[in-house]
């Protein structure tokens, strides 16, 4: 197995973890967060989320976090941009970067964003344009890589499909999204090089969650096909680790601790990301999910 | 990767599970789990421990449960034995299996039973000597086997030799057990590899910790070894999901999940499987600690 000398983590806690907890955190507990994770080493920090405060009520202080971080010149904090709409709002906010998403599964398309795959990659043109004419780099989300709630199964073309579009309309990245968590590893591993067919390893992320516990096997399985970049949320945010079905992204403390054995580089400081998973566990009231930041316990 | 086509999976829940639980169960509990087990399709269940109650008091009553279980005849039921004592109450109770145990770590070996690897080993050869007069099949297990809570980091070459002792005694199967959950893939594959100069693969088993949720992508680096017995605890027992440092076996379910994921059979029903982590969790009074019981829920 050819292990890469170094890995990128991009935290989306503070998006993608966050806006999957019951509990909406004040702005400024928000703020405090990034500016740890961005003090433990993370260089990519998903920052917020600029959709409609009726469906996603926990991010409508998007606009308050942006402003009120403290940018360093080595970290990027992309926020989620669901539309032209959002992209404007993010621009006024003074975004440096944004992510777009689609669905590898046509059902979750149309039960979720109220569309066809092909009808929601359409309505990025005028976002990418905006972003181009802005100088903002686009990061594009594929959900339901391995799975659909509503279809079972997804083709591996299907993926590299959705996948080639967002990279055709100008993403310089593309994070491919385990979202119900359902994978194995020799399936992840097979997505991903059906995937590379569409686009090239360099410009790839990957997106498990923990659901069924997969995330740090599958990752694993992965480590070896030229992807780099993995996302993570700091103490496993986005699932509730009493709940039934709880589906956080994989812990970023978990994957770290596992990249540190295998003498992979992330620039990330174990003991200061556990810290700050606690951090955000007392905010929301409860242990970090992660085993990681359990075993290690409090500074 | 070369995977197997077959993995059996020892489950150690009933004791190794137990005993690390806090809250001591009746043995009418421990029955029906054992019972749930095997119809779930274990064909190895780790059924008590014949060691003395003052010290694993979750364990005082393996006599009650090794005589109320309904023995399967294609089903072997261990149990854990320290001494020749320990051997001579496991035979009045009937066993057709037990378990010995030493550690890969000097500073462990005193810590934890008082004396030398060496003398934990010398110590079983009338353990052995009467297994073999009385037919008992003996499996060895290897505590430390990639870190110690005293030691830190346990060189290969010390998992071998003591390995190798436990089968050269007469242990037809040898346990590597990562004890404090610390290993991570290439380490736990190095390791694996160095033994097998002792020991050959068909004659050893794996069985991780799930402490720092390394368990699965440790497995998933092992699958190509050519060991195809794994060490696993129905719900994860073993470790609270609440507690700081809560350090539970691997849990069965989530094993199974990743297994019939990538085409391995085990024999196991997943969906029984999850069902009695339930049962086995409302029995403790809280849910099961494995991500696959909780995101699959009740039956």
């Amino acid at each position: 197995m050819s292990l890469p000398a170094r890995v990128r983590i991009v935290d989306v806690g503070p998006r993608d973890g966050l806006q999957n907890e019951a509990m909406a955190l004040p702005a400024a507990v928000k703020i405090e967060l990034i500016a740890r994770l961005a003090a433990a080493g993370l260089k990519t920090i998903e920052a917020g989320s600029f959709v409609s405060p009726r469906w996603v009520p926990q991010m409508a202080d998007s606009d308050a976090v942006l402003a009120g971080i403290l940018r360093r010149p080595d970290v990027t904090y992309p926020v989620l941009v669901p539309n032209l709409k959002g992209m404007e709002a993010a621009i006024a906010a003074g975004v440096d970067e944004v992510a777009v998403f689609a669905a590898a599964s046509e059902s979750f398309s149309r039960r979720n964003i109220n569309c066809s795959i092909d009808d929601s990659l359409d309505r990025f043109v005028p976002v990418m344009d905006l972003a181009a004419a802005r100088g903002v780099r686009v990061r594009g989300y594929v959900s339901c890589v391995l799975g659909c709630p509503y279809e079972g199964e997804i083709a591996p073309e299907a993926v590299a499909h959705v996948a080639g579009r967002l990279a055709a309309l100008g993403c310089y990245e593309v994070s491919l999204g385990d979202t119900i968590g359902r994978g194995t590893p020799a399936k992840a591993r097979a997505m991903v090089e059906r995937v590379m067919q569409a686009v090239p390893a360099e410009r790839l992320a990957l997106h498990f969650h923990d659901t069924y516990g997969q995330a740090l096997a599958n990752i694993l399985a992965c480590l070896d096909t030229g992807v780099t970049v993995f996302d993570a949320s700091v103490g496993g945010l986005g699932g509730c680790p009493y709940a039934a079905g709880a589906s956080g992204n994989v812990a970023t403390e978990d994957l770290v601790y596992m990249l540190d054995g295998l003498g992979i580089e992330t620039g990330i400081d174990l003991s200061r990301l556990v810290d700050t998973a606690w951090f955000i566990g007392d905010a929301l009231g409860r242990p970090p999910a992660s085993r990681v930041a359990r075993a290690m316990g409090r500074a």
